[in-house]
């Protein structure tokens, strides 16, 4: 299966297909300087199958976990190709989950100003979202992506197969993400996932969800207005993933963060199932105002309100602007 | 004196007004939260009367020099921003030379994806060039703006008074920048050098400059081909600066790397009597290893040669590919 993410000069194609990560050379350009990034949670033989393509390929791994999307593995990974003389023709690659697409694209953004990027996801959340659109970051302490910009790949490609070696968790937290786009845009896959077998159908889900993001970001690819739409559940969810309760992971995060912005209760009750049903958390208790703190320093956040995305429909969405008085009684004192 | 930079939706005005400091809020909207960035070296009077004009304004104060466009203090901007809650509709003012505008507008890029820049140059150098084309960076180690974005400025603000409190050292190393414009597209700003007294003159010798950058920023926003020709004096004159010789500015390394390319001798000898007219250095030693690396490290560098822009006749240039091999001979032992 093949999309075209289609933003004129910035144009790309987004590859699905079951083996793909030993032809990525047929994707992109990878006769010249290539830094492969992965990180040490990722299976080595991804990102050397990725290596062998490249003409003079460089592997940067670093460890697992959101603490390498910080200022200092930025640094390593800019001085890497530093040291290397990378040219402004030469390109960035990621292998790996979103961390290391949002890691390793934003170097890309910022060496000598731009160079190329491709993004080969290897998790059911960077397959189903986050390599797709050209939203790419690191974190200032616990503040989630607070430094970024908009940077998008030369192309994505995504191999489905990579996923049967991630932990039956790992899996399920993508997940997350589908559900969020089916709820908020596509009724049939919200469906999908009350009704069919998902593992069965996840070239289906991949491919759903991916539609769903394009189109958001074809027609706002700079978060003016219409792609804030896809921080549904993310609101809170940052805050929650900020405190890093028992680790959560992102997904698992984002669950959490829709079902405080579905105002429907049969909805909510409806997700609630959908989320059991795939081992997703359901409820958690936090301290209040850790969550406050974090979700003030959101990027959504306004002057004195914050934008948020909200669900009364599976299928349908509305934005609402939450004063922040109201933002902490919706935090409450857990999901 | 007011130009128009037009790039359609990122397009902004330029002012050049003595006195134009006091009412930089008539510019750009400062009816926000503004961080002010500002140096030591600066007089503290002008980042105060623009603090002054802004409803939430927060002052950050670098040390002067080179060394601030660093990793450390970048993210110390950055932070300062997520400490005092900055949204995404909040701002970034930088009142001072390049450096202080390189720094804060690669804050401003990053932060969020991406918040709006305003520059207020203090200094020759800044106001005859760098505050406006959108290029915005960072130095790693000792290799100049490798870190960096296209991030164009709302607004610029040039008060030429904020000149008179230069050394006069500082005052000449920024009309470097004013004799490359004359050089690659202007007889008769390269004239005036030669001509007139350049103090007296300095409002007509910054416009003029600024038409040119101008004009080829339009015409290349994004350093696609015709805007490296405002590299002209920049490769070898990058190289000097990296070695911090004798601590030269950065216009005096450009001034000696003009003398590099410029393949005519005639010319190069009137460029010599203007430079000594200004006190600007026209000779120099260095090791010639030293330098070379530089080069090479340098944006600048393709796969296997080196782009360059040279000058046989004033207001004219053409592009050369220098060879790895030839740009050694052609840095050679010193200027």
């Amino acid at each position: 299966m093949k999309l075209t993410l289609n933003l004129g000069k910035r144009s790309y194609d987004i590859i699905i297909k079951r083996g793909s990560l030993q032809n990525v050379g047929k994707l992109a350009n990878l006769n010249r300087k290539v830094l492969v990034v992965t990180d040490n949670g990722v299976p080595e033989k991804y990102s050397d199958t990725v290596l062998k393509q490249c003409k003079t390929g460089f592997k940067c791994t670093v460890p697992q976990g959101e603490n390498s999307k910080s200022m200092q593995t930025y640094t390593q990974l800019l001085q890497q190709m530093a040291d290397n003389n990378f040219t402004r023709k030469d390109a960035v690659l990621a292998v790996g989950g979103g961390m290391v697409g949002d890691l390793a694209g934003f170097a890309a953004s910022t060496y000598m100003r731009g160079i190329d990027f491709i993004n080969c996801p290897t998790t059911t959340l960077a397959q189903i979202d986050s390599s797709i659109g050209g939203k790419v970051a690191i974190n200032l302490g616990s503040t989630k992506n607070i430094v970024g910009a908009f940077h998008q790949p030369k192309a994505v490609g995504i191999d489905p197969d990579t996923l049967s070696t991630l932990s039956q968790r790992q899996f399920a937290q993508g997940l997350a993400e589908a559900i969020k786009a089916g709820l908020i845009m596509d009724e049939s896959l919200f469906n999908m996932f009350e009704n069919d077998d998902v593992a069965n159908n996840i070239e289906q889900i991949i491919f759903k969800s991916l539609v769903i993001k394009k189109d958001v970001v074809q027609k706002d690819e700079t978060e003016q207005g219409l792609r804030a739409v896809l921080n549904f559940g993310h609101t809170i969810g940052h805050g929650i993933e900020s405190l890093q309760l028992g680790e959560l992971y992102h997904g698992e995060c984002v669950a959490l963060g829709m079902l405080a912005m579905i105002t429907d209760d049969e909805l909510r009750q409806r997700t609630i199932k959908v989320l059991k049903k795939l081992n997703l958390p359901h409820t958690i208790k936090y301290n209040q105002n850790e969550v406050y703190k974090h979700v003030c320093h959101d990027k959504k956040a306004q002057n004195n309100f914050i934008k948020t995305v909200k669900v009364k429909q599976p299928g349908s969405f509305y934005f609402e602007n939450v004063e922040y008085d109201d933002m902490r009684k919706l935090i409450g004192e857990g999901i």
